[in-house]
């Protein structure tokens, strides 16, 4: 086994430092040492939702450099830059597999942390640690122009935007409206600019209204304001909802245009409508996350071809419980991204 | 006031023929002589829940001919056959309707029967019976061809199905499921395959596979089998459910493939769904319901062309109550018409 050290929660929203064991490579795995990791909302719902005893080390956005590799690693040098995402295995053998949507597998994808290893059954830890053991086929190869700090985010909050955005044909046709500005939202603001779509931020306040356009927005919409709201009746084709807390998804269906598309981003539980909030406009209520390996390193590309990155703070992973206090207030534009060098001293 | 004979309800599930008044003509109405009515799934509803005080008479999918018109009518003459659908008018005005989707218009679209008069705010009564008066805008004349028995539940169930198989973009690379046979289900298959669809229908016992294959599906699925269920996982662009209880679509949505829509056709209460079955796939729930102005006279023109038409069973009027009750127990293929004609002794 190979040592490391990184964060383990002790208890429900509790971390400390700890030596954490990964395994030996075996053909197909690369070593990468971690440089930044993103934090993740769903790392928020993991720490709060931790009661053990199954080990807990979060952070499935992270990039770094390949330090070892195993015998049959051809596509991966020792000391190049790599990234990888909240997905580090699947069946390789379904149908979604086959379409490269292993964040799809019917076997289920072997989740980043707290998932189980295909092979050994281990429960995975994370990547607030400053070393993660992965197959080669789920380290991305960082594209030239594109800075670590920034790539970080994009393999989570990144891709679980860039997809649904590439299946929904965002393009300058296209009218998209953002629910929710953090950071799922911010990025998903910038890459629906990128694309050439006219974009509309929703945001509960006028807060953000200078950052979304700054972001690239057109408009803003304060939903808390009903007569904004209905003038904005059915003028989208399609709403990315990024609000990760349960809520009314009627109201977001309303700005959804003739045969338009909410799409659920942000929210994993159950959600309840009257299907005649579809019928009446020929809507379409929809859901993504996460990436398949060709639409990652399609993103990685167009990032840096474009010069598209999400607004990070960078703290050292010491203040890993700040950083996860302050995002659990949303305090924070739009992501952090924890240097994890601070592991070595 | 103009006066004619029909059945309306005397309380839940009773029918009784009653004289009924038509408004004299509107410079912009025509008097339609009812000759065939189709009898829908929602006139059993609206019998089944009828309390009064308000007026029933069912039936919106009716065929007929011009006894009279308007003085400013100028696209129909007396004597031309019609069709008329499940909305007679709409407020002309909103996005909706200025799309053509007067079937979603924001006002809400006058309904045949039970519906409120837009000029009068009488409720609006339907044609079991022997005459109607519209808006000239809302009857369709009938493309040559077309024999007005076959064509009376295109008007509704045919148009419900159509618009949404249209407007997904149904073709010859198209995988299309549909759940239940019956008065909308059996037309979804023709409809389909005759938009060159591989169509596939899905239908709770073995009794109505020869029926599948001679409307021109390719392949048949009984949902209580499990096994036949597991194996159709992920193999269809489209799944149109036409079933009009409350009902399970989680089951239905795993057969939905990568991209592709669970289209929910025939029932209109609230439905409750984990996201993840939507996010597992990049999946979509729609809706659909109805028909616009454009695309009713497209169906229309599209069956005179194609020849594709319901399987009916035609009785006279004085048999709807048997017809509703037969309806009630799933026993047409597939269709009931009601014939008027026995109105006149």
């Amino acid at each position: 086994m190979r040592t490391t050290t990184g964060w383990r929660a002790t208890g429900p929203n509790r971390l400390e430092l700890a030596a954490i064991e990964r395994r030996d490579l075996r053909p197909d795995d690369v070593a990468v040492r971690v440089e930044y990791c993103g934090v993740c909302h769903s790392d928020l719902q993991a720490l709060r939702d931790h009661t053990g005893p199954a080990p807990l080390v979060p952070g499935h956005e992270f990039t770094g450099v390949v330090t070892d590799i195993g015998v049959e690693v051809t596509s991966l040098r020792i000391g190049d830059p790599v990234a990888v995402g909240n997905i580090v295995d699947s069946c390789g053998e379904c149908g979604m597999c086959a379409l490269g949507q292993e964040n799809f597998c019917h076997e289920f994808p072997t989740l980043t942390y707290s998932g189980t290893d295909r092979h050994d059954s281990s429960i995975t830890e994370g990547a607030y640690s400053r070393e993660y053991v992965v197959r080669e086929a789920f380290a991305y190869r960082l594209p030239d122009g594109l800075d670590p700090v920034s790539a970080a985010p994009l393999m989570c909050a990144g891709v679980t935007v860039w997809e649904p955005l590439r299946a929904l044909g965002i393009g300058s046709h296209t009218r998209v409206a953002v629910v929710g500005l953090g950071g799922l939202g911010h990025l998903a603001v910038k890459l629906a600019a990128a694309l050439g779509a006219t974009t509309t931020v929703i945001s509960r306040t006028e807060g953000k209204r200078a950052d979304a356009h700054r972001l690239g927005a057109q408009d803003f919409i304060v939903s808390a304001d009903s007569e904004q709201m209905r003038q904005a009746r059915e003028s989208f084709d399609v709403v990315l909802d990024t609000v990760s807390a349960p809520h009314d998804l009627s109201r977001y269906l309303e700005l959804v245009a003739l045969d338009g598309t909410l799409e659920v981003l942000g929210y994993l539980g159950e959600v309840t409508l009257p299907v005649t909030d579809l019928l009446m406009g020929r809507k379409r209520l929809g859901a993504a996350g996460s990436g398949g390996r060709g639409q990652t390193a399609e993103l990685l590309r167009f990032c840096a071809d474009t010069g598209v990155v999400p607004d990070v703070e960078v703290l050292p992973s010491s203040q890993v419980a700040a950083a996860l206090e302050r995002l659990h207030r949303n305090d924070v534009r739009y992501r952090f991204v924890l240097d994890l060098s601070d592991l070595d001293g």
